[in-house]
């Protein structure tokens, strides 16, 4: 071992007041698991002391309560980007102790090395070997951590034995170089290895290495229930007959699937049709049901940046690991939600949206307009650039009592120029080439639920009365969301005529 | 000559009621200009019979008055997209008389081909010249007529012999193949070159070729005032700041400029701050004050989509033309503004909003959230993929009595995620790393004009009372629109608290 080992406490002790602090991993997973925990306990310590100690929280993606909840709830966190989806930092945040921004994953790592986020004093990483020379090879996610070990003044290891000698040759990990005079992404084929399997970091920056011997721990999904398989199934039948029309390749395009219950239920029915060819995914995360679906030899080829897995799904890979090297890449998010890499491919990206408006605006993080709930993550990045980029959401949400389909969403986070095809358990909205007024009666009568119809017609007819391109009545617009936030239910919305 | 000559009005007859017609040419530059008249007067005449005649218009961009005024005024236009900068077909838009379809302009070329606006029954492009195996070298710019002219069933040439031999090699068309296994654009320099210098057409889709011989007549800009020279060049000495502490590399990095008064008080102020290296342009629209710069040694080279001068401009480019064609390029707008290039060159973009919010968001495209003034254009390709993207605007607007920094924008194109920089006359806001709350305070600071700043801080401290992540309250957040939509100024506005 070309490092020593320390202490998780040690390790902690090593980090001041006012440092920014870049932490590994992605999506829950191959986040460092002792020296947050460490650092926590060392912040109420100089807390208790009297001491000021908060530090700045940049991370590749959402990191598991040993990361979020510990250091909240040590107030130690300052500021946090790009990404959360923690209950103790999201309520951090909405009461305004931790300031949040809010940055597309694929941003993030190049934001940092550009220096637009000042200097990354410490990065704290997750291994699952460390190699002669001293490279690290990273756990069951890459995120931005090549980027963190690149660029910060100091560097902590947790080496996590739970994984020792499994996940070597599973990585790809390359980053790009400096404009204005670079390459293009060396991957042209899903499948195409374009980097090396380990991180290279500069011995003089690492502090030492604290061992750890932990699996992650990942939130359990709900079962499926009628709504979300209803999505899945629209979604894998609009993209069926979009296939069978020709209007998608004979090979398929590689899929790029959100995470969550409608991204497993979209997963299961595509994988489930056996209409459809298998097919390859260029994803961000690799959830449970990619698993299964490779073992059943519907999923071909899957690179990711995380495997975001339950444990038996990661025993599963693990049991089968020499095959699984050869079918799933672990890179940085920077590359599987590049632009470059998403258009060139022609992903076929599907996201979940909190709210959609009848134009096909969609909002993805904040509830009425205010509330943050996780973050954009890389929704947007594959949206954008995608060959088809399809949003999801069940038409109401709690019980009813909220409808997803409103006139104006309260946030946007993917304009309509970026939404082309909108699901609900209702039925399939087809944007292309509409106009305002054709989209909104096309998401009304295909994807509204039925309890707003009328109202929905209702504000459509009052702005058309106006008679411009977009029907917005700017006294209606958001008569929906303060029908919630004032009696409770969006059913009690009363326009102003 | 391998195509036999017609007159623009057995052009125009081989056009039938319901077809899809693909215009050529790019920002009001290189359009055809006979046969779209004589498709007006064939419209006309239909029309008078009491026939049905109303056909589909794609175009690379904005189209000069030969297009849009001629084809509205004789009401044959039933759909358009993807962007337009013409009176009449604006008014035609909010009238409802035209389904305008608004789209990002380096995604219709590939959506023409995707299919998933039809077929394109017949395709209308400009040549400066035919060469000798029929291939087509296009004018004044590029746009999508490349992809048009392969994916139409009949193509109408027009060749314009005002540039006859003056063009030939200044374009590089590249059209990208179709996923999923494709290789990357291969330009990894502004000036590499790509493509072809003309268009390769099936003889048999030729109908004919119209002669013409009439220059392009651009919309003559009004010169700068105060506002737009302050804008200009608090754009500058933020740049210049930026690259003198290091986040600019020391090359500088290509910049993209949009169209406009704003445009060209940004590169006028670039230009003579020698403090910046002479720089290079991967950009849209190359405008007047290129050219300028180019005689002044200030821009070392530009690729963009159109040659959008005035007739002296064009006669300088021309006097100059063996020089001039080692250092300017046009390119499919698909090329120019995609984001495999503009994230790999590292551009710095600057576009104008319409309105900006003080958390960020950026609406470029309607008035008070309905009225469609031209477009989303190329300002969202260049914005969600630069280096650094900035948005510049007036403070306000009318003399006055509007803001252009609100509490809520009425309409998004451009997202907080994608918003860096905003500028104005009064000074520049930050916005990277900032939560909304700070971007806020920066925005209303530095951006908003000083008889707006008690209301905008008004709107602030009322929302923040609620304690979330981004403080917006649903009641008041679109009441200044409301106060400009019902008594002509935005001062007069009333939060209710």
């Amino acid at each position: 071992m070309k490092y020593s080992f320390i202490s998780a406490e040690e390790a902690a002790a090593s980090i001041h007041n006012g440092n920014t602090i870049g932490i590994g991993g992605f999506s829950s997973v191959g986040t460092p698991k002792a020296v947050p925990a460490a650092l926590a306990v060392y912040a109420e310590k100089l807390h208790s002391e009297g001491k000021e100690f908060k530090v700045g929280l940049i991370t590749g993606g959402a990191t598991g309560s040993q990361v979020d909840s510990a250091l909240v709830q040590a107030h130690a966190v300052a500021f946090r980007t790009p990404f959360q989806s923690n209950k103790e930092m999201r309520n951090a945040i909405n009461a305004g102790e931790v300031q949040y921004y809010d940055v597309h994953l694929s941003q993030i790592g190049q934001d940092v090395r550009y220096g637009f986020l000042g200097d990354i004093d410490v990065a704290i990483v997750e291994a699952s070997d460390i190699t002669e020379e001293g490279d690290i090879v990273l756990s069951t996610s890459v995120g931005i951590s090549p980027t963190l070990i690149q660029v910060a003044h100091k560097v902590i290891i947790e080496l996590n034995e739970a994984h020792a000698s499994k996940l070597t040759g599973m990585h790809d990990i390359y980053i790009p170089d400096a404009p204005p005079y670079r390459r293009e992404i060396p991957i042209y084929r899903v499948n195409d290895r374009a980097g090396s399997i380990s991180v290279r970091v500069n011995p003089e920056k690492v502090v030492g290495v604290v061992r750890t011997n932990e699996r992650d721990r990942i939130a359990a999904f709900t079962p499926l229930n009628d709504t979300t398989s209803r999505i899945g199934q629209n979604v894998a039948d609009f993209l069926l007959g979009e296939y069978q029309r020709g209007a998608i390749p004979r090979e398929f395009l590689p899929l790029q699937s959100g995470v969550g219950n409608i991204a497993n239920a979209v997963l299961g029915a595509l994988g489930a049709d056996k209409k459809l060819p298998a097919f390859s995914m260029y994803t961000e995360v690799i959830q449970n049901s990619v698993i299964d679906l490779m073992m059943q030899e519907r999923i071909r080829f899957v690179a990711g940046s995380s495997l975001t897995l339950s444990d038996d799904r990661l025993d599963m890979l693990y049991d089968n690991i020499d095959v699984m090297k050869e079918r799933v890449l672990l890179r940085p998010q920077e590359i599987t939600n590049h632009p470059e890499m998403i258009r060139r491919l022609g992903i076929i990206a599907v996201n979940t949206a909190l709210e959609a408006d009848i134009f096909g605006n969609v909002n993805s993080t904040h509830v009425l307009g205010s509330k943050m709930m996780n973050g954009i993550g890389g929704s947007a990045d594959f949206a954008r650039n995608a060959y088809l980029s399809i949003f999801t959401t069940p038409s109401t949400a709690k019980d009813g009592l909220i409808s997803s389909i409103v006139p104006h969403v309260s946030h946007v986070d993917s304009t309509e120029h970026d939404v082309r095809i909108l699901v609900t358990e209702q039925g399939v909205a087809d944007l292309r080439g509409k106009s305002p007024s054709q989209r909104a009666r096309c998401i009304i009568e295909n994807c509204a639920h039925p309890d707003y119809k009328e109202l929905l017609w209702d504000y459509l007819k009052l702005s058309e009365g106006k008679g411009c391109h977009t029907p917005m009545s700017l006294r209606n617009a958001l008569k929906m969301h303060i029908a919630f936030a004032e009696t409770g239910d969006m059913r009690n919305t009363k326009f102003e005529m």
